[in-house]
């Protein structure tokens, strides 16, 4: 295995070898291992208190001539991971968890853009294009991940899905607890969510690699992140030990 | 004039003789006459930071086949103050105020709907429509209100437009740190919505004939409520007022 | 009994015989009778999920130097409560529910004051004054109520308890999803933190005679308002249907 | 120059050599050097709208028997950073700028801490302790810090500082818009504050040499992540940089 981690840090395996965290069943309860604690904390996971969040993966970010590849990122580890989200989501939907979807995008009117971001998106060269906006095809959910008409969307400005949106207010009415974290960039709205949704105390778990990043850099580091100082960030894991623990769930839809 | 505020309270005359109070020039400032005070206390009206807000103005609460008048209430008096808000948004449409309109509605897939708002619903009689759903008819804002592309409309599941939505954000955008307040009902989304605001320091004037509600009791008592405690809730006055001092202001587009 | 409502509004018979409404059991639970319907809607009144609020019952709003005398109201009907309001302490803590009480006032530093607060604050005479300020001996909670160590406080420089404070944290953290408001005033900060907690999903019961204002118009109004639209803001009922619902729940510390 | 950045990810010279990074005068104003792009980027740094934030350093963190050592965490660099944050603050005060001061602890009661965060303090030992208590004396920021009677100090529970605190109110009430950020920790406690502020729209500076965390990967990969999207969570510059632009704002107190 190469070492391509930090010299600086402690290593971390989660990108590397997610595969290799495996779901078990404690007490009658099924659990996903996980570091550095199996999910959730106490052994019981409610299908429907938890839901499969999945961030951002929309044609701005993932396309070749959207937002994020005309500012300099290489599109392809986040299309890398399309196939594992939507194994999640299949696994997630046949047994009973809610799956929900965010998509970052300014008002098609632009009211919530403030003249710093005019400026930084002028000095982009997007200005005078719909890249970013609502009402521009960039928004959309990428045509590779299967969104099913009972899957809640949530639209935001801003990183943290959590921050001027209905976000918790659907998460509180559904009384959904628990949230499994993936999509795009581990980084930026990943980890911003992240943050967003322990300090709401809600319980999480970030898929290493059902997440990605155009900075692999930064993306190792995300991960890496979750589980400094025991856990402040919840835990992390594979999409093998999800998978696994998923399919030991009774089914809702067989 | 008939004595018809409440024998334990003091005496309004704001809802029965708005014409009254008049806006009036002091040091160059525009500045509109109001109780406890003038505003902007100030005396600095700032078009660009001014907004007029038109709450919840929608075919549920003011067409006769509605949520309104199918929960017992009579739309006529919410209907009588649509020539009043339109002229205001015209005024202040002319003078560069931002219009912003609300819409109140759950979502259309209900995500963000408790079982306790379902058994409203249900008790209610109105399980199965789509009657206070984004998805249906009922949710538009009537077609008599003047509704301009530049408006900003902001949708809403609460009753204060503050919570769970990116109005906030769009205030902060837009450089907006006063408003006017129109729409219905005085008592509930009016004055959730204005309490939110007085909390965030927002600067606040509430339209007394521009304001309705379906009780009548109460539209009065939430309109005297604007004046306890020396201005807790901002100031009150009548569109007489607020069209005598935007005319003072400089058009914008004549 | 004395018509003293208002001419244009429904009766409202809360303010004036609380004690006609009474507890009664339902299915084996207990169930507050209130209007427009039975508290908690679901039949299912949990002492842990429960707390009961006492909404700033300070020297600045009841003492006779405090600042709600000093801006010109009698604050007898603010001590008049005191009893009932202890009443439903003494009952509440033996059953096992929380008690929470709110302190309004401004930091010791008062950076939380917008200079629009300090006019408003040297226009009513309190310039220079510790009134209203967290330093000053207005910020207590009048001795007469009894606070026990183990109950929780939320300081707020707003109208509502939710508003830039920790009062959501320490609710959700507690698993607190049912309130019962006392305190005063009833029209500006019980009916503020009320509409907040009603748009946050709590389920909501207000006390009419535990709670006062100075201002009896907007008393009752305020009252009035919970019921409207088939309990809007929640139900409404009187302290003696409160206590005879507790007298039926077994007691946590006989 | 030694390369211990991370093999996969870009070259970042902040945290090794803040030095380089300079103020400069542009059109009669002050800027001060940063990556990528100048603070403020609109050339307009007003003292009485912005801030110099020192995050959470506490003996909790600092201390050799603090949560942090006892966590298995090194806190010496984060003592290292001790001077350079006393020599921002000094020149801050110098020129007007507000110095704000957060804390994080639970609140004495323990009101805000959930089953889950009572496991994870006593998976690490801690329970039965005042660590991470505002009764504690962990919960004090450490003596070598400069703090004046007229600095701001937020409470917090949460690693972001605007989550169920009043540190918004109190930036939005004194005028603050732009925010230079200093403390620790770099990966946790600055950057979830860092995102929140950013996603509220306030311009932000994060000083790399006076932010320390006691994982150095964390810390050098948060620094790093300041910059991704050209500026996404605002720009990142050196003490040197700041000190040489505040250098040249006209002294407040001489």
């Amino acid at each position: 295995m190469p070492d391509n981690s930090s010299p600086n840090g402690p290593k971390t395996a989660f990108a590397l070898a997610p595969q290799r965290l495996t779901a078990f069943k404690v007490k009658g309860n099924v659990m996903i291992s996980a570091k550095p604690f199996d999910f959730p904390y106490d052994g019981n996971l409610v299908p429907s208190a938890t839901a499969l969040l999945v961030i951002d993966l929309q044609e701005d970010f993932l396309s070749t001539r959207g937002y994020f590849a005309r500012s300099g990122y290489d599109p392809s580890p986040l299309r890398a991971i399309l196939p594992t989200v939507n194994r999640l989501i299949k696994a997630a939907r046949s047994t009973g968890l809610r799956i929900i979807f965010t998509r970052q995008g300014y008002r098609a009117d632009m009211a919530d853009m403030t003249p710093y971001e005019k400026w930084r998106r002028a000095r982009a060269g997007l200005e005078g294009t719909d890249i970013l906006l609502r009402s521009g095809p960039g928004f959309q959910i990428v045509p590779e991940i299967d969104v099913a008409p009972d899957d809640i969307i949530i639209d935001k400005t801003c990183n943290g899905a959590f921050t001027y949106t209905d976000f918790e207010h659907v998460l509180r009415s559904q009384g959904i607890t628990h949230l499994l974290l993936s999509g795009c960039t581990t980084d930026v709205c990943v980890h911003t969510t992240l943050r967003e949704a322990c300090d709401r105390n809600f319980q999480c778990l970030t898929i290493s690699d059902a997440c990605a990043s155009g900075d692999q850099w930064a993306h190792e580091a995300a991960l890496h992140m979750v589980t400094v100082e025991n856990g402040i960030f919840g835990v992390l894991t594979g999409s093998g030990a999800v998978l696994e623990a998923l399919a030991k769930l009774p089914a809702k839809y067989p």
